[in-house]
């Protein structure tokens, strides 16, 4: 019987080998895709793309068994040869070949050139070519950076005792109702794309105390703009036993945190090859909704035109002002007004007209919903009531607060927009690895 | 200006806080569950549920500024008190009360004893109480368990060079055609529910080599049994540059080793709760599907009805097969016959009738299945056609082909299923928060 007891040594190293040291001299062999080739006569600089950057490869006519020429850009090969110190190389480093084995070549030239550094093309033809276009180096740097937004989040909430779920996506009715709900037949039964995990966090803050989810949500919003997509990732988390809306916005300045802190410490390749710089997380201003629509109402000299939303401009202003006043780039908005938060969403006793909730602005663009949640039955079902809703179809919802819910609150992140702001990018489909919007369905 | 500077120092602590020492005689304050309440008269022993565990705390008449008659089980409170040695209590401490502050009180009794030991409900009952019977202390071990596994997968991955992505759920068409796809109308256009990320995943092996996803896929099968759902969370793997379809196997081996290890060193107390041995992972056989069920119909006596597929039962005997024979929890069931596998997998060039694929069976049922796919474009556009399949709708997907794609293949894992067997479970819907089937479409 033949058995398999986990991975054997391979014999193809990688980048981060070479660059721990040792390998000067060495024979080795190496895989990658034939990133471009410089042809220089009797000698070619192939640069190999690997998943941890490009590796310079000389091939010199005579000292590899195949001549240079029947390569193609975008073949994948393994190469064997020795390394070299070359300080204007990739890296710091190249490889010497000394045989070239072609696995793959490509049937086509590409339609892109993906080997450039900036790849100067428009959006709509880099989303139209999405699985080709993001073999530039650039291109999926962002997505690098994405990772470790992520990794940051759950990293920081496991260390906080929150619990991942895994919640459904396919339910019978939407968390906060209204139209922007995709509809689809589930075995001839009406049923929902959940908008959000709101539900389903909170029946687990009455399991384990503190949860967090990262997962899709969908939004069928017929709004075309630069900062909305049908289908994004939400970065979700609900915490119980919160002394007030105030903890919320702590947990995820601690987050914050500790994404400046993982992305410093191991993307810097990445923020490099981007060209980021990370914004100031030490302290965030926290402003009053209604307190901060006057400060911008004054200082850029625009009226209010409506006291009980924000206008994508006055969000932006907002940002703006605390830029300029406090060198900001992050702002929370807090207490906004109750008819425009969801019936979950708890007032504020001072003044019912508003609750405890606030918006996380990143350069004038909302990137967090969060706030309190009315945690006691009477109070949610009078709110409910109030709203002239229904309470049909929430039973089990509503089944946690008949069995006691601590005091909770929690918040979502929409991952791509916080991508998008994290690297001054302007369309959040730039940081989208396949985006779904009113006129996007594929990739 | 206020500003939020992170985490201020909580006045609450936490059971591991008292656990890690310096405790014993102080006094903290502590938030929790009212688990039970026993009444012994002058006193009265209220049990706390926490997120780690449950905390008995002693409530004497006389030493806290209320009757602990007026308490309720599954209230939530704070409470004051000084922290004790005791050897019979949860954790080896306890507290005794001298200030208890209700948060908040349920409006009912629990319908089912959720603060027993055991349940003893059915899961029909269990499924239609989900939010409450969850908070059961072995109700929730279950789901630490799961978060384990998917943080072994991802932690393993990234360890190996792996990026985590995240692709899109709704698609214009299914990666493996066939009926069982939920649709649904996107704006007007006939849209679907992925049911793998089978085409994205492949797309992003031509970009970072190797990536992951943790994620949400849709099947609309009409099976009604105990291991299907018809949605479920699927860890997936796919990677390029291998030598053969082994290199999976034992990238899944070596995180099956990686999982055992997080699960004994992090999840003691709930592999402890749940009564769970951990499987034998060390080295998993592996048999050709052709010779298993020789190996099965001749050691069971049992004919081989269907020589292009396994059933069930057939499955079930595999497992038992490997487990009296070589004491073995998994196998590697290799070379499926290819007209079981979608069109994308890789023929067996020694023999086309079967495919360099696999399943893996964890005691007796599939949790994974994987294999090495087709790279070459000629190959596949020439198997599309002998299919009879049109591609229509693959133009992304066949793209990637024609800019050349490195050797490369991957598998996907039902999380559930993975946690029924680990848990050794008899449903999958015990081991899913919120299951959805044939007929459950709520909590």
């Amino acid at each position: 019987m033949e058995f398999i007891s986990g991975q054997t040594q391979k014999k193809v190293v990688e980048i981060s080998d070479i660059l721990s040291g040792g390998y000067e001299g060495r024979q080795i062999s190496m895989n990658g895709a034939v990133h471009t080739i410089r042809d220089m006569g009797d000698v070619a600089f192939v640069i190999l793309r690997k998943r941890e950057g490009l590796v310079q490869t000389i091939f010199e006519r005579g000292a590899v068994d195949m001549d240079f020429r029947q390569l193609k850009e975008a073949a994948t090969v393994e190469v064997t040869g020795t390394v070299k110190k070359e300080d204007r190389a990739p890296n710091g480093f190249e490889i010497r070949l000394q045989a070239v084995q072609v696995l793959s070549e490509p049937k086509e030239p590409m339609p892109i050139p993906i080997n450039k550094w900036k790849l100067g093309t428009s959006l709509e033809t880099k989303l139209n070519l999405r699985p080709i276009s993001l073999r530039n180096v650039k291109e999926r740097a962002k997505f690098k950076i994405q990772e470790g937004i992520v990794r940051a989040f759950r990293d920081y909430l496991f260390s906080q005792g929150f619990t991942e779920i895994h919640t459904p996506k396919i339910g019978a009715k939407g968390a906060e109702g209204g139209a922007n709900i995709f509809k689809l037949d589930y075995f001839h039964r009406p049923a929902i794309l959940e908008q959000s995990p709101q539900f389903y966090k909170q029946m687990m803050v009455g399991v384990f105390d503190r949860v967090f989810e990262t997962a899709p949500v969908f939004r069928a919003e017929k709004h075309n703009t630069k900062r909305h997509l049908n289908e994004y990732t939400s970065l979700d988390f609900e915490m119980g036993y919160i002394d007030s809306f105030q903890d919320i916005m702590q947990m995820e300045t601690g987050f914050l945190q500790h994404m400046v802190k993982l992305l410093k410490e191991q993307y810097a390749r990445e923020l490099d090859i981007l060209g980021v710089a990370l914004p100031s997380v030490e302290k965030i201003p926290q402003v009053r909704f209604d307190e901060a629509k006057k400060l911008v109402s004054e200082k850029y000299d625009r009226d209010i035109r409506n006291p009980y939303d924000l206008e994508p401009e006055e969000e932006a202003l907002i940002g703006q002002y605390f830029k300029e006043e406090y060198g900001a780039d992050f702002v929370f908005v807090t207490h906004y007004p109750s008819k425009k938060r969801p019936f979950y969403a708890m007032d504020d006793p001072a003044d019912p007209t508003y609750t405890l909730s606030f918006d996380l602005l990143f350069g004038g663009l909302e990137i967090t919903t969060g706030g309190q949640r009315i945690h006691d039955l009477d109070t949610l079902e009078n709110k409910i009531k109030a709203r002239g809703m229904t309470d049909e179809g929430m039973e089990h919802y509503l089944m946690i607060f008949r069995h006691g819910m601590p005091p909770h609150g929690g918040l979502g992140i929409g991952l791509e927009r916080m991508t998008m702001k994290l690297l001054g990018e302007e369309n959040v489909r730039e940081t989208t690895l396949f985006p779904r919007d009113l006129s996007r369905l594929e990739p």
